[in-house]
Order: C-alpha cells, then sequence, then structure tokens
C-alpha cells in the first residue's frame, strides 16, 4: 500500500466567475471570451494556496511539451488536466478545471533560455476555443488578473496576444506582464509560424476535450469488464421531461 | 461482489421514429434533420419511464459540463452515453441512443440561477451533425415533442433555435417550450461567443462517436489481451458479398 | 477457459492490387480513388471464402450503426475494423484491411425495410478519404467487382454515386448492382441531408485511424504497465539513416 | 518474468537543434519550417546508433502502414511514436521525439517494389503540421542532414518536396537524396490523390498527438483505479502564479 503525502503547493486557481469587461454591444450578456476578429477578452483568475492529498505515486506527470525555440525567446505549451472530487454519491465531479499552460523564456544567449525568468499563462477551455478558431487574419487578446478577488486585485496584469504576421505566414505571441507591486513592466514575443502553429490547433484540439474532462465521457471499457455486465449502464440522467 | 440494485427513474427515451415535417421539395424522402442554411426540422421524442436493473455503482456518473454563464441565464451541456445490451449471440449492442443534453438556467440575480427553473434538450446524433457543421452566418432550429406517442402528443412542444449574431461574433441559443397543459409558455436565450461556440464545436465533435457508441468499435486492447491471441479476430461481418 | 470455435464464414477480402482505369491523365500513375471533384474512380476487389479459428469470445461483436431511414430506403453505417496477426518476430501486423461498411435496404411498406433485399458496399481507407474530403458541390463514384481476379470477373458489378443536392442541402447516395449471370440490375437511392453528412463525415474521420489500425499506436498504456518499466520502448524501426 | 533482451540497433535520433537557414525576412526568430505557401524549410536531424535495454517484448511493434502504389514508385507513410523516460521525480518525459516516417520504393516491374531501394525520410511534429495544413495549391519543402553534427554534415541531403497538381486533384509528393560521398544523386516521385492525401491528412492529425507523446495526457484512467482514489491527482504543474 501507498503511504499518503501531504502537499502543500500554490495551485492555480481557475475561477469560472469572468468579469469580461463589455467592450461593445450587447451589455450584461457576453463576459467572456471575445476573441474572433481582433477583439479581446478579460479573464478575471484568481491565486490560491490548495492543500491536497496525494493519493496517487507522481507517475502521473508527463512531460512532453511542444517546444517553439526563436532567437529572442522561446514558448512552450503543454495541457493541465483537470482535477476530480469523488461525491458521495459515487459519482465523479470536475473539481479544478484544466487549461493549455503556455511558458515563455527568454532567450540569454544562443539558444540558451532562461529557465529561471520564465512567465506563465494558463489558457481556459473558452480561450482555447478562440486559439483553434483563429482564423490567418484574426487576432486576439486576452487578459488574466491573478491576484484577482484577493487584496492585490489589480496589482499585477498579464495580457496575451495573438497577431498574424502581415504576410499571413503565421502569429506573434507576446506576453506582457505589469506588476505594480515591484514596479516591472515584462513583453516577451515569440514569432510561431504556421507549420507551428497547425500542430498547436491540432494538439488543442485533441487536448481540449481532455482539459474539459470530457474524455471520461467514454464507452472504451475493457473487455472485461463489459464482459461481467449484463447491461451496461451509462451515467443516470436528468432526462429532458423530468420536470 | 456488488448488490444490484434496482432503480426507478424516468430515462429519457429518443426515438429513431422521425416524424419530420417536410419544408420543400423531396416529399417523402427526407424525414431528418434540414438544418443547414436556416431551414428547420422536426424530430419527436416521446418520454417513457423505465426500470433497470444497475448492475454497476454509480462511479460510472461523471459531471464536467461546459457551462456558459450570461446575464439572462446559464447554458451548460454535457453528454450522455448510449445505453448497451448484450444480445444472446454475445454481441454488444446499443439499446438507447447517446445525445447531447443541453441545460438551460434562468437568472435570478447576479451570477445566480436558478436550478429549479431548468429547462433540457437532447440533441440527438444528426442534431449535433447540424451543429457541429453550422457556418458564421447560418441558423437552425430542432423541435421536439416530449408526449409524441402518447395521449399527451402535442401538448407541449419545446423548439431551440441557433441564430448567428449581425456582426458573426456568435450565435443566439434558445429554447421555447409551450405547455398546453400548464398553459405556460417559457423562452429563454443564452447568448454564445464565437469562442465558445468553438468550444462547443469541438467537444461535440469529439463527443459524437461517442454518444453514438463508435468509440466501442476499437483495436486498442490492452497489451494482455493482445498477447494471449495468437490472432485477434475482429467483429465478424455480413460481407459485401455474402449473398 | 474459452473453447475454440471454427468458424466458416463468407468473408469480404479487400485486396490492395488496385485494378484502377485511368479515366484521363496521369496514365499509369494513378490507379486509386480519383474523386474529389466529380470524378470517378475504379477500385477492384475480389471475394474469398476463409476459414479461420475464433480465439475470443463473440463479445467482439458491436451492433452500433448509423442509421437514415428514408421514404423509399434506408442506409446504414458502421466500420469494419482490421484484422491483425502476429508475426514470429512478435510484431502485430494488419492482416485483413478494415472497411467502412454501408448497407442499403429497400423499402416495403411505412417505415418498413426489407432485410433480405440489403446490398452492401465496403468503403476502403482511401474511399473514405474521399467521402470526408468532399465539398458541397462535390460528386464522387466507386466501383467494385466482387468477383474480380476469379473467374466470374466482370460478372457483378457496384458502384456507388455521391451527388450533390441542386440546393447544397445534401448528396444522393446511390447504390447499383448489374449481376449478368442472374440478370438482375439493381438501384437504390437514399438521400441524405447535409446535418446527416456531417456526422457521418465526423463519425468516419474517427473510424478512419481504426480501420486502418492506426489506433495501435499509441502510448496510452495503462499505468501499472508503465510503472513496470524503467524505460518504455516504443516499435523498433528501420531508422531514416539504416542503408 | 520476461528476460531482458540487449539490442543493438541503428536508431533515427531526431534532434532539436534545428539548423534553420532563413530565406527572407524574421532573422534569426524563424529556424523551424516555414512551408505554408510554397516556401521552404530546413531541418537538420542527425544519425545515431544507439544501444537500449527493452523491457519488454516485441509485441510493442504494431505493421499497419498506409500504402500508395503507382506506377514508377510507392509510398508507404506510419508513425512511429516518442520513447519516455521515467524520470527519479516518478515523472515519465518524452526521450526521443516521434516521427511520421514516410517509405519511398522504385518500381522494379508491375505491381512490385524494391525493397533493397528503399529511401527514408522522417517527418518532425512541425513538419506533420505543415502537411495536414497544406491547402490545394500550396506546395512545400522539406530538408535534412542525416550527418549533422558529426564529421559528415553536408554530406548527404535529403528534400521532401510535396507540389499541388496543376488541376488541383493532388499532390506529387518527391525524395531527393544527394550523396557526395557515394557520388549518388537518387529521386523518386510519388503521385498523391487527393483522397488519399485526405487520408494521409486525417491519419496524420490523428497521429500527430501521439508522435508528441500528447496522448499520455489523458482522464481515462481504467474504473478500478479511479474507485480506489477518494481524489484523483493530475499532474502537479508550475501555476501561472508560482513566482
Amino acid at each position: 500500500m501507498r503511504a499518503l503525502h501531504e502537499l502543500e503547493k500554490k495551485m492555480m486557481k481557475v475561477r469560472n466567475h469572468l468579469s469580461g469587461k463589455l467592450l461593445f454591444g450587447k451589455a450584461g450578456d457576453i463576459r467572456d471570451a471575445l476573441c474572433f476578429h481582433a477583439l479581446t477578452s478579460r479573464a478575471g483568475l484568481s491565486t490560491a494556496r490548495q492543500n491536497f492529498v496525494a493519493t496517487g505515486s507522481y507517475s502521473d506527470k508527463i512531460v512532453a511539451p511542444y517546444s517553439v525555440y526563436k532567437g529572442k525567446a522561446a514558448l512552450s505549451v503543454s495541457p493541465i488536466l483537470p482535477t476530480f472530487t469523488k461525491l458521495d454519491s459515487g459519482a465523479i465531479k470536475v473539481d479544478r478545471r484544466g487549461v493549455m499552460l503556455l511558458k515563455f523564456f527568454p532567450a540569454v544567449g544562443e539558444r540558451k533560455y532562461d529557465w529561471e525568468k520564465r512567465q506563465l499563462f494558463a489558457l481556459s477551455a473558452t480561450e482555447v476555443g478562440s486559439m483553434i478558431s483563429l482564423g490567418p487574419k484574426d487576432s486576439c487578446e486576452f487578459f488574466h488578473d491573478p491576484s484577482m478577488q484577493s487584496s492585490n486585485a489589480g496589482q499585477v496584469r498579464k495580457s496575451l496576444s495573438i497577431k498574424p504576421h502581415a504576410d499571413g505566414t503565421g502569429y506573434f505571441v507576446s506576453l506582457s506582464v505589469v506588476n505594480n507591486i515591484l514596479k516591472t513592466n515584462d513583453r516577451v514575443t515569440v514569432p510561431v509560424t504556421s507549420a507551428e502553429f497547425a500542430v498547436m490547433r491540432t494538439a488543442f484540439s485533441f487536448a481540449l476535450p481532455h482539459i474539459m474532462g470530457w474524455d471520461r465521457y467514454t464507452n472504451q471499457l475493457p473487455a472485461s469488464i463489459v464482459e461481467n455486465r449484463s447491461k451496461v449502464v451509462p451515467q443516470l440522467l436528468d432526462s429532458e421531461w423530468d420536470k
């Protein structure tokens, strides 16, 4: 039997209470990402420490980022899966949402990148939806406030912008971090070719159902389990007609 | 060993006997969803109580909806997998078709939604096909009669419509429920941005083979099973030439 | 332990020796499906009886077709997985290719279809590729000779054609079977809406890697297997540089 | 228990240190595939012998290529999965990147191809991204140096070009190998129809997350594992806010 480990770790907590600032029209209705045609969105994300008990080992951790190394900076992307909680009813519920994590590393020499100065940006499912549906001439921008809903709200502002190359051969992906506490203002830009963006689009589309937890909705039970059941029962449902 | 639980539960029963009303041309041939370019479809779905024996525990139930929260209402979507029956021959047959379940919740305050007043609409595989192939200017509408083929047929009518924003930045998703028995007439509308719709399109495309039961057609057997077979035998088939 | 069953069964055998007849241009090079823009293709498929030993039970058989029921006929589609053979080296090799099986049933009354008079057509991977890349104005046609490479070659000819509706709202899918031995000439047509075709396109795209056997190329080993290996070894490969 | 086999085998080693030569603009930033609209890319790949211990049996090897047989040559494609290493921390890290392996065989007679004279070309994830996003009028070209970073650097040059048919019905896929040591200059071209390319596009899109190792990011744990955990813990993460 495995020992339980009590871990204390800063964990990202993506809140769904989005504080979208309306850019135009349809006030009060659209409080979410409006990214398609050169629009911008705002998503408030807060920080939280969180204790949790790891009942599994670390073997769950997979390290397989997709990375593009350019002259001034590198960009590395990988999905972070959601966590699940088992309810008293036995149901498995998504606890913390998954995200697509972007890491930026500034270059400090020929093919050398500074791990210590990395900057992170975590895309929500809807922001991933924006990215994978970007046309070759489209741009978008996302705003995050890591300290939202804390006393430091508004002190640190991160924005990620994706803008097309003039000749349609790719995009500039830029992360800007304005920290009013440390009085810093960092900006890092990585040019991404169409081919690299195609890899991201395909890999993000593959990963999206996984970060949403939808890959748990599956009929692919091992054969041995199937055979032991005379009738395979799916998740119970609130039917369309239950009221 | 697990105890068997006898459950009585209202279950949605999607009938395949669609009562499509012809809108134009090709009479008698097209009795199904005609959704592409601002057309409408009619699907008759009936309600039924159904007893069944759950041989598994509740752990099968997954709670991972994709939700969009807007000013007047929220929309939450999640797939419902099909059920399977094991035939005497040993074959596994789809029993009740899977659906994509849409739940609408009216707002009752700042970021508060009324769970009690939720309205449901279950999309069939073909209706999901309509949604995921909608162009940015396209609209579609589906009609369901929850009481079809019962004495209450025609008393309750539900219709779901998806209409594009004038500026192409998303869709209005509206559910209308006319209940002639209760003399009620409810309508709830949720604006969905292009980014949110892209998430739905990608997640629905991922889920479609699963609600059809096609994810059971797979070669991904565990290695241990593969190694115990000198030859892996697929499902037997009525060949193209068997007559 | 399971008993072995010796089964004799007519099995479809899709041969890769395609006898494409050139329709125009590029003679000698293109002997395969040429379907995109109103072109036609010819694929020769032969029939064969084949004995095989089923070392598994029938539980492998999945019955989950996608069916469209129309006034004059119904069309039902489902994937047929490939079979695999284990080589002496331990490698798993595709033996018989998978196909997408189309079954047509003529109507014999209101919502009644004649199972006895069904006609089958099995699409190869390349023919599936044609179908899923059809534009709304495109058409294609495939020719099969079930008796190819036997003494009856040329006696039975099957052709499947897919033609767009004039208004772009779907396709007509027609199967023609000319049997010179029985002196029969059957033709069955099923109109398929854009929404239904979108379901097929999505489900066929999902199924294509499975009928090719590519879903066997996967890193998704159960965790228990992963943990027992200090280093996970992929399939050995003829490298790009091995000569 | 299985015996360990010590294997010595030439293995392809795809290095990520790409030596892209800039073709125009954005110097120093784009050192990767620039393929989209008739551009070319350069990727340096080196050769290496490598010993490794196979702790599994050969059953991992899958043989399921997608092949097109034409008059002058045949082309066969199949994915090569990445290898993984288990770190001391327990994390699973991609060791050698996966690739899409293209094999060309010259014809030596009617439907006979010379296995001995095969030429290989291994596409990286980014090069696969170029291929799957090619429009019907687009072309691209990749350059590999198998001896890169060895004393033979520059002595052998391989280039793969994909050019559209004039009438948009497919592509010409050509591999050129110039070997200055052996004084050889080989070129093999396989015409690929739109339908065949659609199969490749779909199968490559399916395989891309697998050759990247992203299929390891999945929530699809066997039910038995899920039930033994009160809380399923995902990979630990460097949060967006951890500094």
